[in-house]
């Protein structure tokens, strides 16, 4: 690289920081572009040499953010307040301890190889930065089973009760939703709307979109599910009578039959073989003694070269201290409520501003009855009537006999199941989810284990209400709310978590945020580098 | 059991044949239902023994017949012209040899964990019968993913010829169709088909349906992917620019768009971890020496107590004989045309008759540009112009190196694809389908390996021509054209395979075929018992 062509890079970097200078670097084409940004950061091995961090939470934040910067030479601990690393990423398998604040414990007492995900439990393919940690991690992934047409949607409303293959309710309804269209179409309604030929092509694709009869009536199709199976011999398919419109509309399915096109909802999403822990645990093999366990936080404070935690190591109940040149504070917004510290008003605002949902997951081990009497392999069934929701199949040792089968998973702030008045009732409700969806297999339900986030140590909460108020506005540069605080440094402190994205309450976002406050500390010290000063004489 | 219930039964028996008998006695609560009719015959143990079986073809349909006589004790031989089990299923991996019948050969030099499914490659979740020897054999299944929202619909007529995700054009499409239906609904041209109330609900279904706003026009939604994914700080998601109807019509994606909502092709689907032919191996394993390989049919002839098979041992070059009291005939009729027989008129006109399809599909050997480039993980795309039509991603080993998949699946009787000269303008065609999907990654293909059905001896074809005179109508007890010949037994002689079942081209048609054939010759046997002669008395 030329003499000039320095320079110019330097004007950049002083200019529009370290970032500006490589954008610009890309542009001239002096580097590739990578073709998936996934887990690329690009911060010079080495740059972080002498530069001490100390990083707040051993959840994926925490520990992306010890790797990444690990990478780049800089000096990194990881504060930990339990005795294992991943946070809400959590698997609970035989013999696991769920402790509430209150004292309460349950412990699993289940198969060898049942567990579940308490925390997050898929990975859409569209989050390309786990992903890639998986890849480069080593962490083996197996399919995740977000859709089936088997599974279930019940309402007490309609159909007596009963619950209905989704495969039914989809495609029925895209039947009426058809026949209707193209009644419309037919009495020339929408004849402004289309040319003489379009109207012919949407009569066509109407009849292929939900499977119309030669006249455009919709008189039912296999691709609801049929009365009878095909066979051999003389067994020819029968097929069912369609649901009709009224009925659906009673049911009022369509929560639970859209689910499937949200986003980060959508197939082919994953699963680490084995549990979600699986990734941190990938994490923490690689960190090593980065991460210092049962260290619960007792101070954050500023210092005139940086930051000054203080901690309670829990297994010698001994007081301890760290200092850093930066700090990475990836701990829940509701654990910064309880622990003092030197932020500036702006941030202890926003921390008093903002409310965490309490999001909760009962689990069952149970005989794979959903696969054996109903052909549900993964997926979700949803129940629309009564506190509990929805009910999510496993998509791990499917075809094995006992499977631990998720039967209840949402916020019980402000919602009816969180108004149910003690851990019996919460099972009950959860039970009687099932028993709707499946009559009859309710009682094969057993041990179960319940897990509320915001009754656990550490975590009081699952993540930042998404009320508008936390976020507004999707314009580029323009928050209100405490969003806009928390992306923001507090001088040598630098906040991190799902939080401090847009990818609320999945690990992506976490991951994600880690490397936003990364480069922005990388930025710091580059441009302290660029512009002749050290580190230490910044302070 | 009572003496006089035991007589009631011989009645039944004797006026229904034994399934009536068996069906009485499941009445009369004598025997379990099964819950999942599923593999299980419910064929007395031992009640074959001393009755002689030849099964033709060591496809499924044979494997199966073989599997279940032999648990009735009855003494079955399988002949089969290879050296391997499966027929149909074959999976293609390295040093694998294709021959057609011109002596034309192809062998795979593919990395040693590649391989595809040259015949069937996939397990409906409906398909119980299969999913049931798999569990009984111990064959490992894994998720065979058959719908993908980052898969592609491309078009020459639309969008330039780009190719658009699925997400996209499936929520647009969903987007319109709600639009314009909740158009018609405010105008009132509904009315009669609704109550008041009703149509007010239609209005709030179809803003869910299609992600309307408020004042039910559709502007996009993210379901249909984003121009940006959200990211941290200041990164918030950036809609996509909804496709509109005009083009989506244009492109006339419909029946790519629609392929997911077959039944057979509905989630959840799998697959046998490491191959298809994990299956055939497994009954072949079971069966031992019950299968005879490389033993090609040359005459099926009819005795007095039976039937004669002479065939060539191609091993050795020897002609052979065998003589049973029961012949199950599970060759394709694409074969049974070229060997002699004793077949009464009516097979023979019906052999005559039918047509048989000739399969294809082209398998490359490739870097997997699709998960790293376009997040696609299994699932098909399809192409609307040109003679390849669909692309088939892996479903196994996801995110590693190396992949194989399929370009190009099809018939090539009556088809574009079949018209093309010869071989080098047929695997130019697939590569011309992946380049116009992705763009400067046809060239990344390499090692093709090309399977045509029709030219694969001992198959010349890969399944009845699916035109209405083969089945007509669905009625369940009249039916026109040669299946209905194939399903009654010709003296001692029956037939067997997908062919003798309402699910053509699938084992588990194969599968079910074979049981019914068990359960006729079993009704014989058992008959004959009942009624006091033996089996070589009523010969």
């Amino acid at each position: 690289m030329g003499c000039s062509r320095r320079e110019f890079l330097m004007r950049v970097g002083r200019a529009g920081g370290y970032s500006a200078a490589f954008l610009t670097m890309q542009h001239l084409g002096l580097m590739e572009v990578p073709e998936a940004a996934a887990a690329s950061l690009a911060i010079e091995p080495g740059s972080g040499k002498g530069t001490r961090i100390v990083i707040l939470g051993g959840g994926i934040a925490g520990l992306v953010a010890a790797y990444e910067m690990g990478k780049a030479g800089y000096s990194c601990t990881v504060l930990e307040a339990r005795e294992r690393p991943g946070g809400r990423n959590w698997t609970v398998r035989n013999g696991t301890k769920i402790e509430f604040k209150d004292g309460t414990t349950q412990i699993a007492t289940w198969e060898d190889d049942s567990y579940f995900n308490a925390g997050p439990a898929r990975l859409p393919s569209i989050h390309k930065t786990v992903l890639g940690y998986c890849r480069e991690l080593g962490v083996p992934l197996e399919v995740e089973v977000n859709t089936s047409r088997s599974s279930l949607l019940q309402s007490d409303a309609a159909f007596g009760g009963k619950a209905i293959e989704q495969r039914q309710a989809i495609n029925d309804t895209r039947g009426h939703v058809s026949e209707l269209l193209a009644k419309c179409i037919r009495q020339n309604v929408l004849d402004q709307e289309f040319s003489k030929d379009d109207r012919e092509r949407m009569l066509t694709f109407l009849r292929t979109y939900g499977d119309l009869k030669p006249d455009y009536s919709f008189a039912g199709s296999d691709r609801s599910g049929v009365a009878k199976f095909p066979g051999a011999g003389s067994e020819a398919e029968v097929l069912r009578a369609p649901l009709d419109m009224h009925s659906l509309l009673n049911a009022n399915f369509w929560q639970g039959m859209m689910f499937e096109e949200m986003l980060d909802m959508q197939a082919t999403m994953f699963q680490p073989v084995g549990g979600m822990d699986r990734i941190p645990y990938a994490f923490a093999k690689k960190l090593g003694d980065v991460v210092q366990y049962s260290s619960c936080i007792k101070e954050i404070r500023k210092t005139v070269q940086g930051v000054k935690v203080t901690y309670t190591d829990t297994k010698t109940c001994s007081a301890k201290m760290i200092e850093a040149d930066y700090c990475i504070c990836a701990l829940p917004i509701s654990i910064l409520k309880t622990i003092p510290n030197d932020f500036s008003p702006r941030i202890k605002q926003a921390i008093n501003d903002v409310g965490y949902d309490s999001a909760y997951k009962v689990a069952w081990e149970s005989p794979r009855f959903w696969e054996d009497k109903y052909n549900i392999y993964g997926g979700l069934s949803f129940v629309v009537n009564g506190p509990v929701n929805l009910v999510w199949y496993p998509s791990w040792k499917l075809f094995s006999e006992t499977g631990v089968v998720v039967a209840g998973y949402g916020v019980e702030n402000y919602s009816e199941f969180g108004k149910l008045p003690n851990v019996a009732a919460k099972l009950d409700a959860s039970r009687a989810a099932v028993e709707k969806l499946h009559p009859g297999c309710g009682r094969e339900l057993k041990n179960p284990m319940y897990v509320n986030w915001g009754e656990i140590p550490y975590n009081l909460g699952s993540w930042v209400g998404r009320a508008p108020s936390y976020v507004t506005g999707h314009t580029l540069e323009y928050y209100e709310g405490p969003y806009k605080e928390f992306i923001q440094p507090d001088d040598r402190i630098f906040f991190s978590g799902d939080h401090c994205s847009h990818i609320i309450g999945w690990q992506e976002g976490a991951a994600l945020a880690s490397h936003r406050a990364i480069r922005m500390i990388s930025e710091q010290v580059q441009m302290a580098k660029v512009s002749g000063t050290t580190k230490l004489q910044q302070g």
